[in-house]
């Protein structure tokens, strides 16, 4: 029986890999709806490719360009923001919600609200809307399935297992490019030094949250969402290889890990096809060629990140809105040589003392908090530039 | 509600960890039945301490002391075959098989017949009579659960997925007291040098068999049987710290693991609760204080047991159970300083060429091959020490 799937972000790095391995096994999977932000051209050949019956584009103002594009084919053309929660929310049984920052909230919303299966590669989702989304999803019969590396890991881990036998999450980190570095260094460390991931490619922003340790104070929050245990139960692990995806300690005292190569296809596979999992081309894991897997306590003088979302996390409310995209504006103004790398956490600890912290009760609440601190923080900058 | 539980081999090193789990989840087990071999003072004491109704010694000459030592509670005293095989079939729903040796065969596979929930803590029941084992189980809807560190891993692993789905099981070894000894060291051994296992406190045949890597050799055939990979998709691989206990590689590439301290409670709480958990005293992992877990390919040049192992489940029919007996009784002699560690192997080899391999069809026949296969290696030994 094949499942039918819409891919909300189809032209991104997630959604080409959803795509590669849905057409791998298209006995398994039809690809009913895809989205994009603003790559017409790319979408309209992913349509055409899969024959999907729904294409949207998120920029209204290209609508006309996709319905051209698609003539003579049978799929649908439309945009916008209500044309992009009917995909959601349409004939899709499981839907890729990997739509990028917080443009991802409400298509995500409407998926969960539909009752799909929602499989979550879009950070912000459980980052700034943790308690809305889980408690939708509850309400409305919806599953939710982690694709990033380390919630997927997670949710591995604790496939046949009662989620309240689990005593401790244990996130492994990487430790980024200044995991060694001294205090010092790390004060002077340029863009180019920040975006050098060790062990997986990905775009500046993250590389930079990799390198101040806050992707995993991001991580940290949403695994808290995802599976329910407190703040004090989540343990971060440095572990510079990335082998170990990330691990789950039981009440027993047993901890089970997942292992993999850094290939996404492997999360996306196993979200896509769970409960049962089915063949990637991702490289099988060679431990003795890899030869060791260390560990060590991450740092938290050096990187203040991580307390600072622990602290968001515990605080609620509106606080990890806030953390979010206070780090976001910071980031992009170390990105653009506007701040040093130690302003990054300066700011944001600066926009969590500010911060109302009433919980957001709608997604618009959240998108109002995300929107107001992002203004704030940039007043803030500017008025400490000038 | 309470789970009854029989446990054939109480007074050993398993069954008094399992009594140690089960006592202190008193709302959750109930101990029907125990068995010892010879020792009746311990047999009662846990009898009269666990408030069991049957206490079964194999040794029939005790069945008085046992009597006497029962004398004035509610607990049936008995001895022998039969009564073993009662004690595994009678009331308990789930029996712990932890009876050493051959010994165990018949009253583990009479709890196989019976259709129980069967804890494995017996290596010979599927090193010997695995096909046996495993066909029974399923004509008679028993469940296996294994206990030793290795096999529970695995299982631990598959849970939540489906077995057709695991492309490689990964069996880890510490790689015993000569992993980095030169080949000429390994010749010259001593009994001493070879029972100094690392990593784990066990006794002088177990520490011999982890010194020649014949220990993960007979796993790698209990692996065979319990989770119906072929050889070839059974991989060894050296973990000196063992902490991985073993691994998993599913289709997709995803690679999980199950961690722990040293201490076969874990397991064992596994087995009686699953597919629960149940808390255990077990030291939590500390992986960030151990800091490095290492791993390498096994040196089939310096440990030929592992290739005879692999040769013998390829071979099929009675040679495991061949393999398995000449390994006793050569490391029996080892230890009494009769041969050479390097003869170990050798002999087992010489062993293994020799057998007749048809497949036994009963128990009865396992224990013959074993018998026959005892004398004949004694036999060819008194000859070459002559």
């Amino acid at each position: 029986m094949t499942r039918k799937i819409a891919i909300l972000g189809a032209t991104g790095s997630i959604g080409k890999s959803t795509l590669d391995i849905a057409e791998r096994a298209p006995d398994r999977f039809e690809v009913v709806s895809v989205t994009a932000a603003t790559n017409v051209e790319a979408l309209a050949a992913i349509a055409r490719r899969t024959s999907a019956r729904l294409a949207v584009i998120a920029d209204e103002s290209r609508l006309p360009t996709l319905r051209d594009l698609l003539a003579g084919t049978s799929c649908q053309a439309a945009a916008g923001e209500s044309a992009l929660a009917e995909a959601a929310a349409g004939e899709a049984e499981l839907v890729i919600a990997a739509i990028v920052g917080c443009a991802g909230l409400r298509p995500t919303m409407a998926a969960v609200e539909a009752g799909k299966t929602v499989a979550l590669a879009n950070k912000e989702a459980l980052v700034t809307a943790g308690a809305l989304m889980t408690s939708a999803a509850q309400k409305h019969g919806a599953t939710l399935l982690p694709v990033d590396s380390e919630h997927n890991a997670i949710f591995q881990c604790l496939a046949g297992n009662r989620v309240e036998d689990a005593s401790r999450i244990i996130l492994t980190a990487s430790g980024g490019p200044f995991r060694t570095a001294s205090a010092e260094q790390i004060e002077r460390a340029s863009p180019a030094e920040a975006v050098a991931h060790p062990n997986w490619s990905m775009g500046a922003k993250i590389s930079v949250d990799s390198a101040t340790l806050m992707n995993k104070g991001l991580e940290l929050i949403e695994a808290h969402y995802l599976f329910g245990l407190p703040s004090e139960r989540i343990d971060i692990l440095i572990h510079p290889q990335s082998v170990v995806h990330s691990m789950v300690e039981f009440v027993d005292g047993s901890v089970l890990a997942q292992l993999g190569s850094p290939d996404m296809r492997i999360a996306i596979a196993y979200a896509l096809a769970w409960p049962e999992r089915i063949p990637t081309p991702a490289q099988r894991l060679d431990l003795a060629q890899i030869g060791s897997l260390d560990f060590e306590m991450p740092d938290v003088q050096r990187f203040p990140a991580l307390q600072l979302a622990r602290e968001a996390l515990e605080a609620g409310g509106a606080s990890p809105i806030v953390l979010n995209a206070a780090n976001e504006v910071a980031v992009a103004s170390f990105l653009a040589g506007r701040i040093r790398f130690r302003d990054i956490a300066a700011t944001v600890e600066q926009a969590l003392q500010a911060a109302d912290c009433a919980p957001p009760k709608s997604i618009a609440d959240v998108l109002g908090v995300d929107r107001r601190t992002r203004l704030r923080v940039e007043a803030s900058m500017k008025e400490h530039c000038s």
